[in-house]
């Protein structure tokens, strides 16, 4: 054992951090044995010093300022663990790569907003970028992706990227609670960001799916593209409707290459409910990469919590302590394309709810709505009644989000629809 | 792009050596993209020259001996897709070593039977063996392991290994049909090896057992104390009683380090039936992956077939071409320790059938003897009969495999028993 150690700074003691400090403290001779050296720690820094955080931080040296650890001459690899898609984080990772170190970093928000830059920097710094942890956090997704199927044309990239909000789902079905009811719950078990929304608004996920799509794809991050669409709409009536249709309702992130363009979404939507993702319950992710010779290979695991996130750190550690270097994106960054994205190219059956008074030919208008628009009725349902009004329920046949938006906009025009329709796609998965 | 080209030689034109042409061909500008640099073929070797793969030959050269192959000067990576544990695969891959090539291989049984002392080998002459297409087909799950997880310390490791068992088990249960007729059928359609105990024998998903767990636990890989128990005992009845109390019987490998050394078992296990491994329907894979602190991870695909062991070869390939080179069994090869086996370290509850003779006091002889070996029972059920005999279906509580063993010699003994008994252990996913 005579190679040099490879020497950590890390910035950002969460959750995350002190579990990458107790990885490395309790599983060293472990990494040594795999990686052939050691790997230390040099420094650490966060916001406030004198917390207690469960972990001996005394054997590393203390940095106020994560800018300032990031350019320490005893740190080879800058470990951002801060957070935020601007700000300290993003300072901190352009001071270390103009400083000559490789960053490792759990920043899904920073890499989606500014990926790209931040790839095209470090490259030509000859520095790597590595983020295993950014995207649904144990389950080697990333690796999977870049490396994995590496030989394949990737066809779709689809999944489960947010455990709050399949926690939510699968609660509100098992316990028969309203979304309001659950969310509650969820806040109160710490199981949501600071800004809930972040969570049940689908940015987080939709931040994880750009990344994943770039990879897949070859193109430049877009987040900006992303389709997205919360889970604040859903109600229990949506989750036992699409039961008893054999379907469950996700919050999906789907990536594809269409005809049109790059079709990024994360909506909720139906899926088969004896589907590997209509069985996903409570807070795991799951994600499916569909390539042209592999076929589809689902991933299931934790997606965030200390233990699992820590260990994807760790596996972006193992790497490089190993010389295991890798373009940001899987090919050189300035060799990525821009994206042509196409939000509504694919085609699907949708499911709506709407809210119908009870008025004569209430329900002759509703479909001629939808017949104007070329959207056929596979299946219909209206329910049994007492108030003024019945919520009908309606699964189409094939068509696409454009006419589904027509329809939504036309219903509102007949006067006989109450409220906002809700519409969610069926993936075919 | 002025990267010298990544030069193969490929020995062996079956299934997978065409699929990982036709993937090198129609993939080419995709391949290089990614790495950098191009990947071309110099040579090819088969067993027969004029034989029509539906894939063009014409580019490469022709040996007719894979050790001449593997020596040629104009190839980087000797690729073995020859099979077969030795022979002409071993030959040409230590030829290809001494020769300084790199070697990717999909050949599982030599992995299993020699892989130390090639490992030895390889590492050195400063060379790499991979071998991601050795394991579960198209599941990235080598890599999954060896790098994904590499932070973590392996608790256990279990999957469904073999896509024939797994079919005809699952075809069993849909159909309604008998072992015979359903491995008949299979047979027929091409789905078993050549010599079909590899299959329902367990013995290749043995083999990549074996792999798995000597990555995992960092030891050297051990075959021949993989307990091995083939599917062919199995019958509709054991099927239909499992489905009775919630389980599937899947042909299930498991491996993990105990207080007493390491277990490793390929053997017919009831799972739950809710479980990802009770779901598991078909020819599909399923590896599960359970580590220190990432949790459990479930990794789900094709584990045979054209397109999926293809995009495994090309993933190492696309690797090499990278330069992100690995020791074999994710540790240098001289750290490899010996496994001490313990082949009925843990305990587990198990499923009995028996056929009880229909004598007075048959039961409580059965019972005695469960008594003896301190083995408690859960559950009991015996079927209705008219013929001179009885099935018996009974659950234990926790108990050692050598306690079962125990019991199934007793029985014998006492007189009412009739054939042999079956005992398939009850495996917590």
């Amino acid at each position: 054992m005579t190679a040099a150690p490879l020497r950590l700074g890390i910035a950002g003691l969460g959750t995350v951090g002190v579990g990458v400090l107790k990885m490395i403290q309790k599983n060293a001779a472990l990494i040594t044995q795999r990686t052939g050296r050691a790997v230390t720690v040099s420094a650490v820094c966060a916001q406030s010093r004198g917390k207690d955080r469960g972990v001996d931080l005394s054997g590393y040296a203390w940095e106020d300022d994560p800018v300032v650890l990031a350019k320490r001459d005893d740190v080879d690899v800058f470990v951002e663990l801060i957070g935020g898609s601007t700000g300290p984080a993003k300072q901190a990772t352009q001071a270390a790569i103009a400083a000559g170190k490789d960053v490792i970093t759990a920043n899904k928000a920073m890499l989606a907003e500014h990926g790209h830059s931040l790839a095209l920097s470090a490259e030509a710094a000859g520095r790597v970028i590595r983020y295993e942890a950014a995207v649904a956090g144990g389950i080697p997704v990333v690796k999977a992706l870049t490396e994995g199927l590496a030989g394949n044309e990737i066809q779709r990239v689809l999944g489960v990227m947010n455990g709050s909000c399949n926690y939510i789902l699968t609660r509100m079905e098992d316990a028969g609670m309203t979304y309001e009811e659950v969310f509650a719950e969820a806040d109160g078990l710490g199981y949501l960001e600071a800004d809930p929304n972040l969570d049940v608004g689908g940015i987080d996920a939709a931040h994880k799916l750009a990344i994943l799509a770039a990879i897949a794809f070859g193109t430049e991050v877009d987040f900006a593209s992303v389709v997205i669409e919360g889970i604040g709409a859903i109600t229990i009536e949506d989750i036992h409707a699409a039961a008893d249709m054999g379907y469950r309702v996700k919050l999906l992130g789907v990536a594809q290459q269409t005809g049109r363009g790059l079709e990024q979404r994360m909506t909720p939507c139906l899926v088969p409910a004896n589907s590997p993702l209509g069985q996903l319950q409570g807070g795991t992710n799951m994600v499916i990469l569909e390539g042209g010779d592999v076929g589809q290979i689902v991933l299931r695991g934790a997606g965030a919590g200390e233990g699992p996130t820590a260990s994807a750190v760790m596996s972006d550690v193992v790497d490089l302590a190993r010389g295991l270097r890798l373009n940001t994106f899987g090919q050189a960054a300035t060799g990525l394309v821009k994206s042509q994205p196409a939000m509504t190219a694919t085609t699907a059956p949708f499911y709506l709810r709407l809210q119908l008074l009870d008025k004569p030919g209430a329900l002759a208008k509703v479909a001629a709505v939808m017949g104007e628009a070329g959207v056929s009725i596979d299946r219909m349902r209206q329910y049994g009644h007492d108030a003024e009004q019945a919520p009908v329920l309606i699964v189409t046949h094939k068509t696409t989000r454009a006419a589904i938006d027509q329809i939504l906009e036309d219903f509102t025009k007949t006067q006989v629809v109450e409220g906002q329709p809700v519409a969610l796609r069926i993936e075919a998965v």
